[in-house]
C-alpha cells in the first residue's frame, strides 16, 4: 500500500477548495492536512466557509482552523493544490515551486508559461514530462502543473475522440455556464436575475485559445498547424445554474463523418487514468446519454463515480453528412478544477514526480 | 382619417393576449372590443388576468368582463386576434373564418396550411396574398392568416437580409428562451431553479422547419431547392427568464464574407411595414449593437419603439473567412407574437384585406 | 438482530417518493421491495424518476420498473409508505389498511380522522395507541398512520419544548417554502421568478389546524382548551428554493420569559426516538445555530444524521420580557415527509404495531 | 405656472439614481440638468447605465455625458438629489449644503443627525422645520433633508393610520426584501439562488430604529416614552426579487380592535401630498387589497400614479379580539427612495424652502 501524501489546499474556502476538500476527507491516500485561505484565517472551518456543494463538511475538518498562505508552516506537505484568484495565485505558485513544493494550480496564472503543462488526464497525460523542462529551466526543485478552464474542458474532453479519430474541420460552441465558475461572490445577483449574461469577447477568445492548445497536443507527433486549420469559436454565458457548465457544439468534419461513429469513439473513450485505475478516475469519463432532452444541468452535474467526473454528453445528432452536434455538461468545481487537481496529483505520484521534498 | 376598427382578443388573458390588451389600448384605429377566454369567462378582466408584462392594466379595461368565445356575441368585429393554445385554436379559428371574421392567429395549428399566410410583415409581406386563393379554396368570406412561431423569428428576421444578399450555405442556432414562451402554466418551476431545460427534438425540428419556410419566402423568384441546399440546425432550451428569446447563431456562407457587410445589411434593412409606415412598425426592425456582452435579455428585451417590436442583434463576429456569428434578442410575446399580430393586421388594413365583414 | 422488513413506497417517483428510496436503499432493516407509481408504471425507475435530491440514484434501484399501485402485487410486504397526492391517497390507504397493510402515509386525506394517529415521533409518540382503536373501529387488520403537514412540523417540532416548558400564549408564524412542497409539477414557473407567492387563507388555515392539534397532543394531561387559549396564526408563502421551508415564529408568553431558557429546552430536547436510538433518529432533534444570519435554506437544510432530519433554529431573540422570536428551517421533503415516515415506521417496529401480515 | 427647476442627480446610474432619471424626465417642473457619477464619469450615460427598471431610457439623457460629483459644475443647481452609497454620502452632501445646495439624501448617513428631518411626505411633513434649526445650528444657506430606509417606510406608512387611530401595544415584522435594496452589484448571486437571505441583526434593529423615529414623530405633542412602551421588531431577508419588498406585520393592541376599522382608516389615509395635490402623489398612498394571495411582488410593485409610488396592503386579518395581521408591499426605489425623495422636494417647493441659492 502507498503511504499518506499530505496535501495542502490553499483557497480552500473557495468554490474549488471546498471540492478539493470534500474529495479528500474520503481520498485513499491523500489526506487534506492544511487548510489555507486569506480573509478567513483564523477561523474555524466549519463557521467560516460557504459550504456550497454536497453532503455535510466533514466533521474532523469543519474544528481545523484555517492557516494562512505561509511555506513555512507547511513544510512536510506532499501536494500543494492551489486554486488561487487569477493575479493573487501567479506570484504565490512560484515562491512555493522554487521552494520545493508540487504544486498543482487550478488558477489561469502559469496556464501559458512554455513549460508548464496544462492537464487533462485523460487526454495529454504525456505533457507532465513538461515538468522535467521547468525544472530544468528554473532550477526548482519544486514544480507548477495547471488544470485548464474549465470551460475549455467541457468541450475539450468529448473533442478528444472525436479530433483524434475523424478528420474535424470545425467546431462553434455556445455556453451556458454555473454561478460557481465566477467564485465568490463573482456574478452579482443583479446581472443574473431574469437574465442570461454574455461573458463577451474576452472569455470567448480564451475558452478558444485553451480548446486550441489541448487539440494541439492530442495529437502530438502532428504538426501544430493542423489545429490551426480548424475554425474554432465559442459564445459564452452564464445563466442562473449553481454549479455546471452546458455547451452546445457544432462539429464539421472535411470529409462525410457518421455521427454513431462518433458517438461510439465519445462511449468507448478512456485513457491513461482509467487504464492506471487511479482512485479518482471515473470509469467512463464521458457518459453518452440517448434520453432526449437530457443532460440536464440540474440532474447530470454529478455524474460518474466519483460523483461529478464524468462528463455526459447527449442530443448528439448528425445535422448534414458534414456536420454533427452534441451537447455536453461538465461539473466546473470537480471535472473542471478540483477533480482534475486530484486526478492529475495521482496521476502524478504514479509516474513519480511525486515523493518526499 | 382611418375610421375606428373593432378587435376580439381571443385568448385575452394569456401571456400573449395581454399583449394584444396593452398595445390596442392605445392603438390609433384599432380597439380592443371584445376580450375572451375560458376559465375566466364572467369575471372582470382586472381582476383575474395575470398581468405578466410592463406597465399596470389600463383603467378602462379592467373592468370589462371577460366574455365567452363565441362569434354570435362578436357580430360588430373586424379583427379576430387568436392567440389560443394549440389544439383549441384550430377548430375555432376555421369556424370563424367560415363565418367571416378575419383571423389573426399566433398558434401553430393552421400555420402549415398550403393556403394560409404565415406572415412576418418585413419579411413576406406579399404572402397575403394566399388570402385570395385560401378564399377561392374553401368559400370563405373571412380568412386565417398566422404568425410564426416566436423562436423561428428570433432568427428568420436576422437571417433575412443575409439570405437575401449573401451566399448563405448554413445556420447552426442554439437557443435560450424565456418562459413565457410555454404559456400559463407553462414551466413547472422545478424544472427551471438552477437548471437550462433542453427543449428537445420536436421543438428543435418545428423551430427549423419555420425558419426554412419563411427564408424559402423571402426570394420568392427563386426555387425552393436552394434553401432546402442550406444547412439548418436549431438547439433549443428554456432558462429562467420570464420574456425574451435569446438565440446564438453560426452562419456559414458558399463563398467568403465580410461580417461588417452583413452587419450593415442588418441595419439598413426595412420593410414594407417601414415604407407604409405602420403604426406599430418600429423604426428599425434590427438594431444591431457592437457594445460587448450585449444584447442581454433582462436590458434590451423591450427595445424599439413599440417597445419591444425590434430585435436587438449583437456580437456579431468573422469566425473565419466564410463563417460568422451573430447573436439576436426577440420579445417573444411581442414582436414574436401580439405585436407580430397588430402589425400584420395594420398591413392587411393597408392592403385592403380588412373591411366590415 | 432484526429480521429485514420489506416496504413498498406508493408514489415512488414522487417528490416525497424518491427520499423515501434514498433513505431505504441504505436502511438497516427496511428494504424498499416494491416502487409504485402511477404515469410511470412499467417504466425502468432510473429513467422515469425526475431524481430532484442530493446524491444519485441508487445503482440496484435505478433498474427497478416502476409497478402499479395493486394490493395482490404486494402480498410480502410489511410497510407500506404512502406519499400520494390528496385526493388520490385517501380511499386507496383505505382500502390497503382494510386488507391488512401497515400504512403510513404522508398524504392529508386521513390525517383528521377521529382515529388516525398523526404523528412527529419526538413530539406525540403516544397518540400510536389511537392504532388500536382504529383497529377496534374499522375491523381492520392494517392501520393507517400519518405524520404532519411540513410546514405545520416546522413549527410544531421547535414549539413543543416550549409549550411544554413556558407558558405560552401566542404565536405569529411567516413562512418562506420552497417549491418542492408542493409537488411536481406544482408551482408554475411564472409564479415565482421574480416573485414571492403568498399560498392563502387556506394554507394559513390548515397550517394553523395541525400545529393546534400537535400541541394538543403534546400536554396528554392537560385539558383541551388550554391550546385554544393560545393565539396561533400563520402567514405562508412560497419562494424559489427547491428543498427547504424556512419560518420566523413570534412567541409570546403569559409571564415573563428568558429567551436562554428557551434556547436550552430547545437544544436539549429529545424524545423516544432519541431514547430507542432509532437507525433514523437525529442526535438532536432540533440544532440550534447562534450565527448571525444563519440558517440559511441553501446551507442548512440537510442538517443533522441523517441528513435532513434535525431542525436548525437560530435567530432566537428577546423581543421583549414577555415575547421571543425565533427563526427555523426544515428539510419538507425529508424531516417533513419520508423521513417522518421512516422514523415512525422505526417506532412503530419498536413499538410492536409492524409484524408480518 | 412654476417656474422650471434644475435638478442634479448624483449617483445618477445607481439604483436609486435611474428612478430619479425616470421619474424626472417627465416632471412637470423639475428637470434632470445634471447627471453625476463616479466610475462611469465621461461615458455617455444610456451606454453605461443598467437601466434596471421599467421602459427605456429617455432619449436625450441617454447622449448626455456622466459628470463628476463637483460642485462647481453645478451653479444653477436649484435641488441636489443624494442617493449615493453610505459612506460616500455624507461627506459630499455636508459640503454640498454647506456651499448653498438643499440637498435631498436618500442615504442613511444624516437620518439621525439631530437637527436632519428624515422625511415621508404624508406621514411627518411638520418636520421638514427642523430645515430651519439646522440652518441655525450649522450657519449654512443650504440644507439636507433625508428619506428614511425602504424597509421603515414599508411598515412605517401602513402603521402610521394604525398608530394614529388606535391603542397599538406591538409590531412584529418578517420582511422578504428585493435585490435592488442592496444597491449594485449587492448580493452575489450565489447567496440567492435556491436561499432566502437573512440580513442579520444589525439590519434588524436599523429597520426597528427608524420605524420607531418615524411613529414618534406621527404624533407629535405626544410624549415620547409612548412609542417606546410600543414593541416592535423586525425580521429582515432578501430573496431573488428584482423590486420591492414585502412585509408581514402582526400588530397588537391594548384593548379589542377591529380589522375591519383598522383597514377603512388605511384606505383613507391620506397626508398633505394629497390635499395639496403634488404632482407625485399619488391618490392613495395606500391601497388596500382583498383578493387572497395578494398582493404579489411581481404584479403590485408598480402600483398606484405615478406607478410604484403607492403602497399595497392585503391579507388583513383579524387573528385575535386584540391581534390582526396585514402584508404590505412597497417598491423600494420608487417610493422607498427616488419617489420619495421627488415628493419630498415638491413639498419643501410648496413650502418655500426651495428657491434659487
Ligand atoms: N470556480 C470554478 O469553476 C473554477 C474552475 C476552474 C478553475 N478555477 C480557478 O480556480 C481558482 C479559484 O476559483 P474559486 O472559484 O474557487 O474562487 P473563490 O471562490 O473566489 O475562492 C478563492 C479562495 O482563495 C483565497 N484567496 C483569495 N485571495 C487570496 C490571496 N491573495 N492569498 C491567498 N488566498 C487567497 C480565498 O480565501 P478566503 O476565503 O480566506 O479569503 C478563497 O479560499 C481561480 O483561479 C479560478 O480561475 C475555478
Ligand atoms: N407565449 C409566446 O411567446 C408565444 C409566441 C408565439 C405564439 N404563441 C402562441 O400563442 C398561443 C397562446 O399562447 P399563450 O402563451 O398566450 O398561452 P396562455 O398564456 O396559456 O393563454 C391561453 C389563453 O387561451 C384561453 N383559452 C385556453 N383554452 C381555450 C379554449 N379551449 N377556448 C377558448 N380560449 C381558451 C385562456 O383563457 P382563460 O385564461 O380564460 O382560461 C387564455 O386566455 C399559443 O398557440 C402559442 O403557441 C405564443
Ligand atoms: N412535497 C412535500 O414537501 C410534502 C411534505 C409532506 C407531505 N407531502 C404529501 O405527500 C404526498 C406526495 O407529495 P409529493 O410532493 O411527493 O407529490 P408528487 O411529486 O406530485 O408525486 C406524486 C406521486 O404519486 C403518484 N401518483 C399520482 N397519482 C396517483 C394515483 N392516482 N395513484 C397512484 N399513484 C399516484 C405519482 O406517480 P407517477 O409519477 O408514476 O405518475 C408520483 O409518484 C402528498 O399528499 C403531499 O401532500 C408532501
Ligand atoms: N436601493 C434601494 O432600494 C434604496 C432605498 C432607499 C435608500 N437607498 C440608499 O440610496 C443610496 C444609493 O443606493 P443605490 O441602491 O442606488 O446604490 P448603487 O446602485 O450602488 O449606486 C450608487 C451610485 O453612487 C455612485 N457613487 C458611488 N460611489 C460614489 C462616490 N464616492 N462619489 C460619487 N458617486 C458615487 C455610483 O456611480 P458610478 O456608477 O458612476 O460609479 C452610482 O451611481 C444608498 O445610500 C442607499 O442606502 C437605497
Amino acid at each position: 500500500m502507498r503511504r499518506t501524501l499530505k496535501a495542502a489546499i490553499l483557497g480552500a474556502t473557495g468554490l474549488v477548495g471546498i471540492e478539493y476538500v470534500r474529495m479528500l476527507a474520503d481520498h485513499p491516500y491523500i489526506k487534506p492536512a492544511y487548510l489555507a485561505g486569506k480573509g478567513s484565517v483564523g477561523k474555524p472551518y466549519g463557521e467560516i466557509v460557504r459550504w456550497q456543494t454536497t453532503g455535510n463538511i466533514p466533521k474532523d475538518i469543519a474544528n481545523q482552523e484555517v492557516k494562512p498562505t505561509d511555506p513555512k508552516l507547511m513544510d512536510d506537505v506532499d501536494i500543494l493544490f492551489s486554486p488561487l484568484p487569477q493575479g493573487a495565485a501567479g506570484p504565490v505558485e512560484e515562491q512555493f515551486a522554487k521552494m520545493g513544493f508540487n504544486v498543482i494550480s487550478n488558477s489561469p496564472d502559469h496556464r501559458f508559461d512554455r513549460d508548464v503543462p496544462m492537464i487533462i488526464p485523460e487526454v495529454n497525460p504525456h505533457t507532465v514530462t513538461l515538468i522535467d523542462e521547468q525544472r530544468k529551466n528554473r532550477d526548482w526543485k519544486g514544480f507548477i502543473v495547471t488544470t485548464p478552464l474549465c470551460t475549455a474542458q467541457g468541450a475539450a474532453i468529448p473533442l478528444t475522440p472525436i479530433y483524434k479519430n475523424f478528420k474535424m474541420s470545425g467546431v462553434m460552441i455556445t455556453t451556458m455556464q454555473s454561478l460557481s465558475g465566477a467564485g465568490y461572490p463573482g456574478i452579482a445577483s443583479l446581472d443574473i436575475v431574469d437574465n442570461a449574461l454574455p461573458l463577451g469577447d474576452g472569455y470567448d477568445a480564451k475558452t478558444v485559445k485553451e480548446i486550441t492548445r489541448i487539440l494541439s497536443e492530442v495529437k502530438r507527433n502532428v504538426n501544430e498547424p493542423e489545429v490551426n486549420e480548424i475554425t474554432l469559436d465559442a459564445t459564452t454565458h452564464r445563466i442562473a445554474t449553481i454549479h455546471g457548465h452546458y455547451e452546445v457544439a457544432y462539429v464539421t468534419f472535411k470529409e462525410d463523418t457518421d455521427v454513431r461513429k462518433v458517438m461510439d469513439s465519445m462511449e468507448t473513450f478512456k485513457g491513461e487514468p482509467q487504464d492506471l485505475k487511479l482512485p479518482t478516475a471515473p470509469e467512463k469519463p464521458i457518459l453518452v446519454t440517448t434520453q432526449d432532452a437530457r443532460p440536464q444541468v440540474f440532474f447530470d452535474r454529478w455524474a460518474g463515480n466519483p460523483p461529478g467526473m464524468s462528463i455526459v454528453v447527449g442530443r448528439l445528432k448528425q445535422v448534414n453528412s458534414r456536420t454533427i452536434r452534441f451537447v455536453s455538461l461538465i461539473h466546473n468545481t470537480v471535472r473542471g478544477a478540483a477533480g482534475g487537481g486530484v486526478l492529475t496529483a495521482e496521476l502524478l505520484v504514479e509516474k513519480g514526480y511525486i515523493d518526499k521534498r
